[in-house]
C-alpha cells in the first residue's frame, strides 16, 4: 500500500450554526464528502457535546476525514486525510464548505508519508490558499 | 467554548510492524494516548485493512486523535488535534511513539482556529521538530 497521502486542513468561517449544530446533518455530509472524495467509507463516529458543538468522524480505506464545529461563532474545523492517488480531496472540502454555506475557506495541504532516507517519512506543505465566497485572497 | 485548537502532525518511522498490524493493541494505545493527553475519550472506530495497516480514530471532546499505520515499511501516521488549554497532545504523541516503538518522529504543530478579522479563522505552523532516539535533529 503506498504510504503517499495528502492532508488538507481547513478552518471554514461565516457557516450556517444551525447545520453546525444538527448530528444528523453533520453525520450526512461527512459520508457524502467522503464519497465525493471516491473515498470508501468504513465507520463512522459522531458526538454532540453540551452545551454544543459537534465532531464527526469518517475512517476511509487508510484515511479519514473530520469535522468539529462551533456552532455559536459559525466556525467549522475540517481535516481530511487520503491516501494514494485515487482519492479527490479537495471534492470533499469544497462539498462541505458548499453544504455548510461557508464564507470563507483558509486551507493548507500538506503532503504526508514522503519516503526519506534510511526508510524514514516525513511531510511537507504542498499548498496554502484563502477563498472568500469562492473567490482566492491573499494570505 | 473556546475554538482556538492545537493540531500535532506526526510521521513515526521505524515502528514494531507487529503492532502496528495488530488491531486490539492500536485500540489499546490510541485510547491511552487520550487519556495521557488529558482528554475524555466519547467514541472509538478502528477498521484493519487487507492485506495490511490499521486506522483508527478516537473523539474527544472537540477533537480527535487519529492513526494510520502501514506495517510493512514500519510506518504510522498520526494526528492529535485538542481544544482549549488543559490537554496535552505532545503527551500522547510521545506515550504513541513509545509504544510503537518508533525511533524517529518528524512532527509539526499547528494552531488551528486562531480569530481573525471579521469573524473569520485561520491556522498557522507554531513549531516543528525531528528527534531520532529521542534526540533532536536538524530537518
Amino acid at each position: 500500500m503506498e504510504t503517499y497521502s495528502r492532508h488538507i486542513i481547513s478552518e471554514l468561517s461565516g457557516c450556517n450554526s444551525d447545520y453546525l449544530e444538527d448530528t444528523d446533518k453533520i453525520r450526512e455530509i461527512i459520508i457524502n464528502a467522503a464519497i465525493s472524495a471516491n473515498a470508501e467509507v468504513r465507520e463512522v463516529a459522531v458526538h454532540k457535546f453540551s452545551p454544543q458543538g459537534v465532531s464527526g468522524v469518517v475512517v476511509i480505506a487508510e484515511s479519514h476525514l473530520s469535522i468539529h464545529t462551533w456552532p455559536e461563532v459559525g466556525y467549522a474545523a475540517i481535516d481530511i486525510f487520503t491516501c494514494g492517488t485515487t482519492t479527490k480531496p479537495q471534492e470533499a472540502c469544497k462539498y462541505l464548505a458548499e453544504q455548510l454555506e461557508a464564507d470563507e475557506i483558509y486551507q493548507t495541504e500538506i503532503k504526508r508519508g514522503i519516503p526519506g532516507q534510511n526508510g524514514r517519512f516525513f511531510h511537507q506543505k504542498a499548498n496554502e490558499s484563502r477563498s472568500v465566497g469562492g473567490v482566492s485572497q491573499p494570505r
